[in-house]
């Protein structure tokens, strides 16, 4: 073993890739701190726990952040309407600078110079932590085993990984490894690498983890009123029960459960990653779907016209920066608090049918809603005058009619 | 009657009101020639002559301008993706530049001085009509009965168009009118008014003409492969039955019908018109909705990042043009000619599976695409040199860090 | 004199044109408050009081309103480098709103139905009077006699104006008119129309008036620094003599001096008005010009790289707001507060050096600024390692390769 | 000598850096073609050459450049009015692509698997050279020589170069170097680094080299009319002696020259860079100015508003493309294409005083343009319907009252 070089604090997800990657890092003379983050995967906290330990780690922390990411990550996200390339819904964009950033605080205090992390060397994933833990941490030093010759040279693959871990004493999984990678968190579940690399490859029935096939999902909808409060869901009651969730976590874990249930969020799509070559993804966002199409209806239906125009261009931005890793940047910082700024008056409750795949908005209601039923009717006039409309076409047509005549003059 | 004052091409729908309004403008001493355009409605064409000319028209043109309506007008569409406020597929807004174009184009041949309207004084499609005309003809003149008050304060609702046509030997509808108002063309049907002006209220079941209700539709997908060369769809393979189209109206046509059996395309939104109020309008846009999702997918597949973006705040600013009516102006024609010349090299083949309301993207392939497998792989490193990730972070992460410096000397 | 038909708030300039109006207006049936905002225009506001109250006005209300105009209107305008269509530094349109404001106050407060202004019906003056006034008072009625048939069929001319002016006892100017009309402010003047209204002609010398001939102007400079703070200046010091000045209004007057001693700030272009037309507009902007260099350079050097890009873009929409009226809007006290929000950081001192037409930056100092000498420094490596460049750059070539990957095999 | 690596070109200045790279090279192994480009700086070839091939370049490659500079790279960046951060006119980062898109052609004809620079590893050039070459020749490899430990270890400042070069017989300057670095070419000097360092100390007297100091500048003006054509000058006269300049070339140079004479052109900013850095420099861009300004003109009198304000926000991509060396890419190619196109009816003749620092618009005409005389004219209605206004203004401020009436209700 080599020397002692210092203390590191590695993301550890209880797999064979980190726990490989534990023990390597004793190996060249770290001391390693695992950290877990449950961000609402499934998994075994106390057994992940015990096998940090069982390799080696000097100390495990392992933190609920499932309310934070909720609260500080997705909402503003559903804020923003956030969607990258139309239509990706960021589910791993924004577990990222939530873990990452409690990552980076754990070696503040422990004094560690070092953190450690193990995603790939093509991924965003890379640039979502790191971006993050410089942000946060400007001095600390990152270990990425992945984009390190000693280390991927010598693990060219799983098998090599598999061997490393029979003859260090990793546990190795029994069960047969899906022919895919996958990422779980609270919002989303993304399905890349393997066999999905082809883009012409369907994907295989059986991949999806968090929703229903919407061939075999119930033929009758569940009706879910959502209320929104500065652009936020703080209600989620569903009309055939009348059961009704409040608490932003158990909100979302709700219309999870709703939406999975209808086989609802799931997307085909290629990327185009920050570091500029693209990529294919499968994604299931439960929740983050239905929140997505109820927040635009209120949104609209609440929102000044250009202030929209204006708030959405920011949107685009704020994804953008999003998908990047700059969460913690300055120019995220001031969308971020732009689009809130934007959200005051998005207020009202939002009714949607879930059925087979689809988010239906049936109707929407708002205390103060820009909507003004008697000005827009087809039968009353209201306060509106409609010779009005003239003058405003005709002014519209100026620059038409100017556009012609040189067009005009131009072909003569 | 009044005494002469000139022609008008009237563009005559068939219904009760432009029928009172082809007998009012002869009343006060307009010769009146009745337009209709086939755009795809449901429409018995012949019966329409007939009904115009007793009305004393003193001509009758019926265009078929469905095939120029998809190949001059949605296909433009489908290249941009466009949507207005995220949501609206313009169906109603492509279809006027198309109608209102022929309007005028008879207006000069026949030397009519005025064109007329049916359409309302609060509406968008006034000003979708009149721009067009006043773009293409300058000097026309533009009767719009809805905005005159000697017409609107004659006739302040239905019944006193049923009593006017009584009079004046109009056929006046024997089936009762439904409590809203519908517009239809081959790319949509959209519901407004009446009862759907209270945005609470959900629209009643049988309101849907194009599209089944997917509670009812097939419980077995439908899967299609669309192959489309400079952004716009030529051939459709259905791969159940091996059926394949190929000509744009047919093609258009076929995937109306897949959509509509599987009650794919239905939203029901609050927009912002033009005019500057709140509207909630019900669309149906079943082909529109699916050759949404392939384009978007085989553009991603082929279209580099950065003139995706690009491309992309352009059909922005192409969706906001057609939807408020600019379709003839400069910076349509200039933003037109942008899109089209991004869509190059968008060519190849996108599979979805149509089911219950939804598009599935399954897999997609292209002669020439920018995803390159090799190099995004997980498995093989290809001709990517994982190191330089480390640079490009670091690099990135520079301002981040100078931020960092400057929040912690402000803070102390 | 026709029946009494309420009372009506105009803006009353003390010129030919508004006197003409004023009277006509009463003649018309209306009682009629004179209005004028002292807003740094070239005015004996004493005198004018007395005119208005020779003709007729039943009250007279003059406000000095700079200080305001200047920390309301010109500071929102340099925090945001608000110029349109690249070239104008908005002097008019940021006025208008202010005066109108005020405008509908004195309505509200008199109780008057009307206000009245003299606004041609071409520009676009009349329209940021009157969406100022819809905006704070939608109940308002307004009367723009240059709209109205009745009063522009009279006055076809200034020859009938003069007219009207000796029969109603108005006082005529003696001098003769200039060729052109000229607007004043604190912040600039314009000057349009007449012989000006050809764009090939060249503004006459003599034209200007608030700033000295360039070829006249002294040929040392002076050098000012210019002390911000949340980007707004707060502190002038003349670096020749130096004197200092420090409130809002004291400094701007100083600036307007010593610009104007130089011939700072002349533009002549062709701009597009709201209203869909080109115009020609000649302008002078004193103080505005040095402010708009010095915010520029004190802003570049304390904000990030991506806020900038993003405020620049908000910017944009400011300027178009502010001159098409919008100032009360939803969407430019969105944009306004976006931007404000920006400048919590811009701090610190510009020193420009003012000589013959130009503004000359010299150089900048801040408290805080994320500029980082030693990590710039090509002498010093500082906190940087030159390697990381290269992975920089190989990563943003990625996109590039595939690129030429693709044209290649495109080619074949 | 280590043994035989392989041939490099290398864009060889004739300065020290790039002498001592040339012999360090040799040193490491490689054979060196030195190349230079000539791009309008002032220097001696011939005697350049000769010191290459003494220091034992294997081949030299001198070519003249500046035609194609000039239609290639300046036109297409006047087209778009570019403009980095509202301030640079981007003369060296026009240069960069066109100098290093003949070093990889170099390369590839004799069969070079090498290409070298001299630029550092903090600057901006590194990555326009470098994307350049790797867009262009994607197998390129690439030594920056600044970037290597090896070497700028070895290399810590000037003294190191110095003795280094008397070791091997390169010619070292004679007359002290300025306590800055400059960079030249046709366009523009870059003056950065040393002593501007401190962004808060002034540039001294006698820093610029192609501008005269206003101060000792002439005080009367030149006025020269620019004609344009396609958004690109085709002809310039001076009006004071009639003489007249056509072909590309000639007419910058000339420009150049009457600019260089005035002062025109001198800017001190900081920018931010592409690596994230702030940094401060100093440019003049004499002839770049002036038609900078010309074409701004130009360009309103005949370009439609909306079309314009599209363009615009096309150009401010282009502008941070090229900044950050991103001139071949696809995405410059596609914005490329957009501005050339929008440029078609750009044409006309403009008339500017040039003057102590300053241009000045005097006037404008061209054979098409959207400017209606008769349409804004004060004094003659035209084609244009006053109360057309009225209409146009109520239907803008229907939103402004909706919003009014929503605050209003909130407030209650």
């Amino acid at each position: 073993m080599s020397q002692q070089k210092g203390t590191v604090v590695l993301a550890y997800s209880g797999g064979l890739d980190t726990s490989c990657i534990l023990v390597w890092l004793k190996e060249q003379g770290y001391d390693v701190i695992a950290y877990m983050a449950n961000i609402g995967q499934d998994e075994d906290f106390g057994e992940a726990r015990k096998k940090a330990l069982a390799l080696g780690a000097k100390k495990v922390f392992i933190e609920d952040m499932r309310k934070e990411f909720v609260e500080g990550f997705i909402w503003p996200a559903v804020q923003a309407n956030a969607i990258y390339e139309d239509r990706y819904l960021l589910g791993t964009s924004l577990a990222r600078p939530c873990i990452a950033r409690h990552q980076v605080e754990i070696a503040k205090k422990e004094g560690a110079e070092y953190v450690s992390h193990g995603a790939t060397g093509k991924g965003n994933d890379q640039i979502r932590f790191e971006l993050t833990c410089y942000a946060l941490h400007p001095k600390i030093k990152i270990i990425a085993p992945w984009r390190m010759p000693e280390f991927y040279n010598r693990f060219r693959g799983r098998s090599d990984l598999m061997e490393y871990a029979k003859k260090h004493g990793i546990p190795v999984p029994t069960t047969p490894k899906n022919p895919w990678s996958m990422d779980e968190n609270l919002m989303h579940i993304s399905y890349e690498g393997g066999i999905l690399e082809n883009p012409k490859n369907h994907a295989p029935s059986g991949l999806y983890v968090k929703t229903k096939d919407p061939t075999e999902s119930p033929n009758t909808p569940d009706v879910l009123e959502i209320e929104f409060k500065k652009g936020v869901p703080i209600q989620v009651t569903n009309l055939k029960d009348g059961s009704s969730h409040h608490s932003s976590l158990e909100l979302f874990l709700y219309l999870n459960e709703i939406a999975g249930k209808h086989g609802v969020g799931r997307i085909d799509i290629v990327e185009n990653r920050y570091i500029g070559m693209k990529s294919r993804g499968i994604y299931e966002t439960p929740a983050g779907t239905i929140l997505y199409h109820a927040h635009l209806d209120i949104e609209a239906f609440t929102m000044d016209r250009e202030v929209r125009k204006i708030k959405h261009s920011l949107a685009l931005r704020f994804s953008e920066q999003v998908y990047n890793g700059f969460w913690y940047s300055p120019e995220c910082e001031f969308v971020r608090s732009c689009i809130e700024n934007s959200q005051k008056m998005v207020q009202g409750k939002v009714r949607v049918s879930v059925l087979k795949g689809q988010v239906y908005v049936l109707g929407r209601e708002a205390p103060h809603s820009l909507y003004n039923e008697e000005l827009v009717s087809m039968d009353v006039q209201g306060d509106y005058e409609p010779s009005d409309a003239s003058g405003f076409i005709r002014i519209n047509s100026l620059r038409l009619k100017e556009y012609h005549r040189l067009q005009s003059k131009v072909k003569e």
